[in-house]
């Protein structure tokens, strides 16, 4: 039998389903989790609000293949997990909609000046006239970020007649290679971030990005707050020259109390909740378990596996 | 010579493009309109914000030809300019965009409860779970209201893989006639009300149609507020089965400081400001105005003519 630690948060979805040969241990807290993890083969270690997770993977010396429903995994030790031959698969896909979804809600809640629209409902003010005028046809779009959640964007945006240009390796129609965006930033209304987080991406936002986007563009960071400069973009927001910036995460994370982010007047923040914003994630991630669960079984390749080296 | 009584707000777009044979009268106040209507052959009456319209109709006996850059026209004397047979011309059609765009963002701003979201901004506090988990894809739509603004909704909700049933009077796939809706009630998730205001669709939600929702369904208004019975929304709201309502018009409206509208957590309240959230209207009402003016001096039948009896 492989013993297979597995969060609580899956079980609904797994119950009696788990295929024979597999002895699931279910854990229900961090405490939970750590008691078990050396004993783990098979680790589901997501505890979300906690850092039990990195230190849960340090003390499962017998791990052999860790799975979590994130899409980002660079919390985790990967050199480690490297070191010890552990297969990791993630997530990657499975927020694509519900972050896509997100896109749209930062990017429409701009155009119209809608935070103004909610305090006005607070202090029961009936405003003669539209905070914001921006419609999002019309408009051009740059999405950084050839993955699974880019590609949803690019498609809900074309829906609202945008002129989408995405980047990629592979030369295509409304295409830009990803050693020619830089140049041709300012072109567009909108710059979206959703690269992976890797050495490569860290910083990729820096001040000669913002001082080369067209004047009034937004931002929005749906990547990994590492991939934007905190201090140039807060430059670039208070030079009046960027027109805001929606970041669903943000370097530090969480954005302490004092951050002059929080107050920005055209700075949104939405806390890294735009994956999480889904009540089936949960569900996704076990059908995707259960079938990794098989060819571990047989010993074939799993799906989705983390390039431990590359970071995504 | 044709005298024109025209806002100011169409000045930029029309300037020097308006045909020989029509004398301007551009206008930049209330008073100032009140003080020409009485000349004007054709009027461009619209001065948001004031009641000063339906009154200097009243004043202009002369008038031929009224246009608004309006849909909604039940605001104006429709019985006193079919007496004097002016013909009135209105925006139908001009707002489908950004209204659309405005319902898609109330629907996810409720989906997400993206408000929570944005108030924890206001206090910086870093939210650690959700306050919405909701996704649109893999919900059901009824759109109420067949024209251009309704199409629009459900063309944005299709690109968000939710399930959008249409209502028309000629059926289709995925279609409801005007006298099926009220009996499938209870099998959507959303309904979004874009009819236009008629002797026929008011109080069209009543009661009973809350009555008939599927409990914890969403209600959105962009049509006109007396097309739902407030009393009854309220009722609904306040038993907990309807999940929400997003009211980009009330009745009445504006909604007094102590309406209890204003305060229920699960209703959100958009001011009238949907179709006006846009900065190219009367770019877009300037050319269909130019070429109006041309069949008008041609004697020709103009385009978008309101229907003074039917009220669209």
């Amino acid at each position: 039998m492989t013993v297979a630690v597995l969060t609580s948060l899956a079980r609904p979805f797994l119950g009696d389903r788990l295929p024979r040969g597999i002895e699931p241990v279910w854990f229900e807290t961090p405490e939970d989790l750590l008691a078990h993890a050396a004993d783990a083969e098979i680790g589901w270690f997501d505890a979300f609000g906690s850092a039990a997770m990195p230190e849960a993977v340090r003390q499962a010396g017998k791990l052999r293949w860790l799975t979590t429903v994130a899409a980002g995994i660079n919390h985790l030790p990967l050199d480690l997990l490297a070191a010890r031959g552990t297969t990791l698969t993630n997530g990657a896909g499975l927020h694509a909609g519900t972050i896509a979804e997100y896109a749209l809600l930062g990017m429409l809640t701009i155009a119209k000046g809608y935070r103004e629209v909610m305090r006005a409902q607070d202090r029961r003010d009936w405003l003669q006239t539209p905070p914001g005028k921006g419609e999002l046809a019309g408009t051009s779009a740059l999405i950084v970020g050839a993955g699974a959640i880019g590609g949803r964007i690019a498609h809900l945006l074309r829906a609202f007649d945008v002129a989408v240009t995405e980047v990629r390796r592979s030369p295509g129609p409304d295409t830009l290679r990803p050693d020619e965006w830089q140049a041709r930033l300012g072109d567009f209304d909108w710059i979206i971030v959703a690269v992976p987080s890797t050495p490569e991406t860290h910083a990729l936002f820096g001040p000669e990005t913002f001082a080369a986007m067209k004047e009034g563009a937004v931002i929005l960071n749906f990547a990994r707050g590492e991939v934007i400069e905190t201090d140039a973009l807060l430059a670039a927001i208070d030079s009046g020259r960027l027109g805001g910036a929606f970041l669903d995460v943000t370097d530090p994370e969480p954005l302490p109390p004092d951050h002059p982010l929080w107050s920005r007047e055209n700075v949104h923040i939405s806390m890294h909740l735009s994956g999480r914003s889904q009540d089936t994630i949960f569900q996704k991630a076990a059908e995707r378990f259960l079938a990794n669960c098989s060819r571990f079984l047989r010993g074939e390749p799993l799906e989705h596996v983390v390039d431990l080296r590359a970071g995504y």
